[in-house]
């Protein structure tokens, strides 16, 4: 694996155009933290294959031109090269393009809207990075939730724009569930591997082994990781009584699978002390997302990642304690 | 006192037990800016007293669990032992115990809520105190307010979790009083003592005089502040023309009593200046109080602490301004 | 000019009365980034003046009443003078008071609440301050925005205060246009011209030229931006559908207007490349804007400045990187 991606390395450094592409590839990489164009390339994959299973190719296109239009807008704006070259102007970007066309009916304006929204998902990535620097934390997905609500929002008071998907308004009641159902074994399997392709707003198990694959190539933890988060989310609301069509689709576990990942790969060295802390940040994180989603009835949105980036940020401020404490103990 | 005090402080220093018990007292008297184990053990006794009076004595059971894991999962993350020994690590686990076991109805989901919020409590707090340590302004209880706005508004997500005790969501519409009712000196009593006691979520005059006991073994300045925040708080609703059941119930006064206390009680040297700038303070956080209802009328979730929170914020981070002005006229 | 005004100044530094004044003045003139009385006195002008035309003339007096209490509370706090005297603690309060006497009944409670709110955005201007020092952005309209939604909110749980001119509250609903309507150009220039004096939430050709006097006295860039960004915003919202009514009543103009100020001047050196920044940054002030709207639908009060405070932060983080790249370039 090694000798493919130097051997790739050494193409782009002789060639503008695929060094572009290794910067497109490796912004989709890190809406899941992979710093990898096979990453970003496998995630691309899943998302074509997620978006023309469900007919909407244009979801697809769409994320491909953000993820573009990110990039140079980040080369206009002369960011720094190091960050830029990672994929870490790109990452937001692309999940900008994919909720929009997601839940937007297509049209010209749309269009329109993706690169708006991606050329702003930039300057808020800066923006964010430098709010962000004193307190030792990633912007993490942050960028793209705070664009893409003021977006859709927006939609309900322009009559060009129509956000066909969205949920409708509601008035905030207690669920009450028909009858405690024991999910099966099927439907357990279906809600984990949902949570791991729900990042991408997909709903698809094979994308959803493309997700893993990319993961796996960069990061073995990592995939272990994104598992083990959308186990522990799925078990999490079953026990709390959740809707189980949410269950099912994905819906509450796709933070929480980004929390696993975020938590369980950062903290060094690894261990049993940093899995128990990184689970109790997941389970958190669909407590969070459930939350979101009763908060955001009223406003009729989608809580998208926010509760990731919430619940992340809570858990990841105290690292510098923790980590002052581990050099203690060496 | 200081005698009985220090005999205490001793025994603590060769019992691990005892130890742990006055950590928890401390966190305890924490939620009132207390870092005495007397105070502490008053205001157990009221939380006891006020719970069991209700017919809800699993308040204060939950509190009290709380408050013990808030403690044990400070020490298990191996946070700053000066901190948690001055109880800073356990007066949001307890409020998080109290206000769940308050709004939700008993179960075997409940405890499991009250556990998890209690540990999330401290990461919670461990993060704030690190967001804002260039800010030098307290975390106040920002952590119990977060952590359980989200648990409460994902009650609503989940049928395991009934949420009985907390708002019907409303559409917000002016409020308009059928006639201007002049209050008995009898009401005016029982809302300034209840705003006292509704600190800790409570509606006793009982209670109420045992947190004043609490602060005054500790503090005359802050009991002072505390009853002074309570009438100014009283009055301020009375002359905007508050709804007669929230001030008599206590509901508007139990964050401006906070702010009373924490900007009272926090300046150096006090005096007239400060007193007046507290009163300010305090009289807007009535206006914060009545604002945040209002906002939170479509979520269906009470405000908590959460107006004394950001008026206190609001008027302690001009501090530095105000110390250095202190310093100038020396 | 010069000539004028440092006879002007003189003045002031002889007599304490024409320097309060002048402090005064210059706060007005500071709601559009101008620290200079002759721009304050054309905008109070324009105030004056739209606020009669209206037939609310206490909008202007409760904009004067609140623009002296605030430097009133300033003084008596010690801010610094410096910025005292530039108007930097007069701004939100005369927006304050020009909004609470917009949008609530007149009525003695109403002048209270003006002064109350006066002063605390004096606190409030100072905790931003000192919070955002580090991050080297300034605080904008935030301690106005803030303070006012605060005291507009709890006029809902106060029978004292009336919110009559308040929206009432709605549910999220899409906006369907009934046909694609061409504004004509009376309806352009009118919408344009109306984005200027919306800023001083008046609807006034005249109160509008008057605005762009007191610009254009100190900064003809500055004046050439308010017209610049008027006109980017009512055509993003034509192009977008928003509701003709919104438009060319200036609703949606306001806030991109002191984005294109604040983005278009402040950047050095100017040209090309700050233009096309500061253009995008309106066309999103735009967008946010009917994001702001619809957010707010449910809890019934208007948007004011938000917007722009939120999309000018996120424009203004990033440039020490950009700062960093121009100093480069020399």
């Amino acid at each position: 694996m090694k000798t493919y991606l130097s051997g790739w390395e050494s193409l782009c450094a002789s060639s503008r155009l695929l060094r572009f592409i290794d910067i497109n590839l490796r912004g989709i990489g890190q809406v899941m933290f992979q710093d990898n164009p096979l990453s970003g390339a496998l995630f691309f994959a899943a998302i074509v294959w997620g978006s023309v299973a469900a007919g909407v190719p244009q979801v697809a296109i769409c994320g491909a031109i953000a993820v573009v239009v990110a990039t140079l807008t980040a080369r206009v704006l002369r960011v720094d090269e190091t960050a830029l070259r990672a994929g870490l102007y790109g990452f937001n970007g692309v999940l900008v393009g994919l909720a929009l066309a997601t839940f937007i009916a297509p049209g010209p304006l749309l269009w329109t809207y993706v690169a708006l929204g991606a050329a702003v998902s930039v300057v808020t990535m800066s923006a964010t990075a430098n709010a962000l620097q004193t307190l030792g934390v990633p912007t993490l997905t942050f960028p793209f939730v705070l664009v893409t609500w003021l977006l859709l929002l927006a939609t309900y008071g322009f009559a060009g724009l129509s956000g066909d998907a969205l949920p409708a308004a509601g008035v905030v009641v207690p669920f009450e569930s028909v009858a405690a159902l024991r999910p099966s074994a099927g439907d357990f399997l279906q809600a984990a591997l949902f949570s791991i392709s729900q990042v991408f707003l997909k709903a698809s198990v094979i994308a959803a082994l493309l997700f893993l694959a990319g993961l796996a190539v960069n990061s073995v933890a990592a995939a272990v990781a994104a598992v083990g988060g959308a186990i522990i989310a799925v078990i999490t609301a079953h026990v709390f009584g959740a809707e189980s069509d949410l269950i099912t689709g994905g819906l509450l576990g796709f933070s929480p699978v980004l929390t696993a990942v975020a938590l369980g790969t950062v903290f060094h060295p690894p261990g049993v002390r940093v899995a128990a802390y990184a689970a109790l940040g997941t389970i958190f994180t669909v407590i969070a997302q459930a939350a979101f989603n009763v908060a955001l009835t009223p406003l009729a949105i989608p809580a998208l990642t926010g509760p990731f980036v919430l619940v992340t940020w809570i858990f990841l401020l105290p690292r510098q304690s923790f980590e002052r404490v581990a050099d203690d103990t060496k």
